[in-house]
């Protein structure tokens, strides 16, 4: 890069992250976010809600780095300290935020609930900052400019962090600082492992130039790739990323289902909707996280109708309507179960296509020959019946996951092309 | 407290933990471990792999606490500058230390590969350190101490620096200070936001003695209430803490549903195995994540037997059964249907307690007299049919989740007492 590098310190405040209560994921993302907007973090630190230790460690980042990030400690109790010490710190005093209040007050009124004065009090801000409006929830973040530097402080609870971070905050940085350019390209796949992938694309990733990198992202059942292009041309770098993200077509194409950040269940949703299909779900393995991927996408009505979670052995008989002998001969985890499931689900909820999920969550309920992670799945429509039988985890929060992707990869896979 | 406190600094080197590539686990582990064993983290710290950088760090957490534990940087590559930077900062030689290269050899022989030159150089420790045994790997960890202050350096990797602490670090810090003993009692409620609880219990707050402090831990649906307790007997702060948590049941009893980490699903579970009650679901807006809570405990096929997943007006009329009427009178989000849907599917799965869920999740399907985020809940058993109306937040995620959770509570709250 030609130009400086714009440095940033992630400041996060609460005791329950010093005491090993919880994980700080906030960190990460906030990283991650940063590094995409060509912002380098440089330093972490974490300090427990004491008066003089916020206010050191303020002091010290000043210091060190042209913004500093600070979250946690805005709640409305005693022992949220940021407020106060950022008042301190920039020495000004607080006073009550009208616009803030107002938006304080609407987000208990729409909730129907009444407005404490501990929540009113959340709406003092110090004088000398720019109030961040928090979409999600009541403390309102801030934003201080001094000497070229900025402080910006942002609620700890994450969805609150997260939409403040990505609609203002990123987006002000980026008109305060003159950030490099920087252009990320996703390309995301389903139903190969990381390991595999890797192999396949070798030769291809060898091959980028010193200006590109590249990343496996992995979570369960998907493998993300991100090329990350530094240069001065946005329009140069994604000619180059999109080029690059071609080339993989023909090595890896059928385990690709999208770019970006589009999940596979909206890519699955967005198939559906072109074609004018509809689909019914009976799950029993899955218990109900399969239906839940499918829903959390906004509009889904269009083509999810319903579904089925056959949970015990008499609702799958009785209200599904798997006929007893088969449920008898060759148990709930089976080939022949499964299809009746797709296919009786698919005729009952009067939809073009069904899926299914039967298997051994665990950690109960294993044999032999099903062991816990053995689980059947099975898309039906009109024309077919397609079974898998997927051999998973030894955990029962990993194969409940892993079967539902796989499901939704499964659809994918069998829908015919436009 | 009686005594001084003793205070450590948890450093963490690595570029990797500021580009949010990985999340920092090791962090919360060791404050876990290090809060039971009456030592209290006072800062977490995170910089990349630069010497000043890291140079600085050690200077910086020496002024401020005891003992500074210092993970990552001990790998063989040229990006891991810990050994040489705390050399430095001791002011000693790098030197090869014969034990350690005989359990490095060993370590590579047990495993039959050959130790490479880059992996020999790990046993050259600085002159200045005791060395502590590396059970799970490669890189010897260190032991320096100096004007009644100890740095402790250990590898990055979760298992090896895990093997480590357990085994000799904490049992070398507990010979070598004189520690408190900290005992944590955790309160969990649900049904009751921050504020709320915050204003019950403020009087109870404000009465904790000096050597007690409360945290408020929030999440969606719930607020945990940790009680941290710091002296010399353990028996007698459990019995203080326990005292202190029985306080709270005349205040907010009705919210509390447990203690420690047991989340909601695994007690409401509980409560139905041990009156031996059997449960259905019938959840429209919730999409699957209520049946997903109530499922992700092993062994709920004990009371869980099923779910109907009635999306659409459909199969809402056609598989579940709500009376057409009702649906074109009054809607799907209203108390008559919400009424319907749980005595229906308690009736029709043969189970002893029915629960449903409809609401508008958002973002589309508002009306002006029922906004996004308004949700109905209803709980039916042979005696009475409980209904509630929520009114949640504009995002769809949120309400999937709350509304979930606000089922669990009102099941909770409709069991009769054993």
């Amino acid at each position: 890069m030609s130009q400086t590098t714009i440095t940033a310190e992630l400041l996060t405040i609460g005791d329950e992250l010093l005491y090993g209560q919880i994980t700080d994921t906030n960190a990460q993302w906030m990283s991650a976010e940063l590094s995409l907007a060509g912002i380098k973090v440089v330093r972490k630190t974490t300090v427990g809600d004491l008066e003089d230790e916020i206010i050191g460690a303020f002091a010290e980042a000043e210091k060190r780095v042209d913004i500093v990030l600070i979250t946690g400690g805005l709640g409305p109790t005693n022992d949220d300290l940021t407020k106060p010490c950022l008042a301190k710190y920039f020495n000004c005093g607080l006073k009550m935020h009208n616009e803030a209040l107002a938006e304080v007050t609407a987000f208990f009124t729409s909730r129907g609930r009444e407005l404490t004065e501990v929540n009113r009090q959340q709406a003092a801000l110090p004088e000398c900052c720019e109030k961040i409006t928090n979409k999600m929830g009541t403390a309102p973040g801030m934003w201080f400019q001094r000497n070229g530097k900025v402080f910006v402080s942002m609620p700890g609870v994450p969805h609150e962090m997260k939409r403040m971070m990505t609609d203002i905050v990123i987006p002000k940085l980026k008109q305060s600082f003159k950030t490099p350019v920087i252009v990320h390209k996703v390309i995301r796949t389903v139903g190969i492992g990381e390991s595999f992938l890797a192999e396949k694309i070798a030769a291809w990733e060898n091959a980028l130039p010193p200006h590109i990198r590249l990343a496996y992202l992995p979570s369960l059942g998907e493998v993300k790739l991100r090329l990350t292009a530094i240069g001065d041309s946005k329009e140069n770098l994604e000619k180059e990323t999109d080029a690059l993200a071609e080339q993989l077509q023909p090595r890896v194409g059928s385990f690709i289902f999208g770019y970006g950040e589009t999940p596979l269940e909206v890519v699955v949703g967005q198939m559906l909707r072109e074609r004018n299909l509809t689909l019914s779900v009976a799950e029993s393995c899955t218990g109900g996280y399969l239906s839940h991927l499918i829903t959390s996408v906004a509009g889904c009505s269009d083509y999810y109708l319903g579904t089925m979670i056959p949970y015990s052995y008499e609702v799958k008989m009785r209200q599904l309507g798997v006929k007893p002998e088969v449920l008898e001969k060759y148990g709930a985890v089976s080939e022949p179960t499964i299809i009746e499931m797709a296919n009786i689900v698919r005729a009952k909820f009067n939809t073009n296509i069904g899926v299914a999920t039967s298997g051994i969550a665990g950690p109960g309920g294993a044999t032999p020959e099903k062991p816990v992670g053995t689980v059947w799945i099975a898309f039906s429509d009109k024309d077919k019946t397609v079974t898998r039988k997927l051999q998973l985890s030894p955990d029962r929060g990993i194969n409940i996951k892993m079967a539902s992707v796989a499901v939704l990869n499964l659809i994918r896979q069998n829908l015919n092309p436009l």
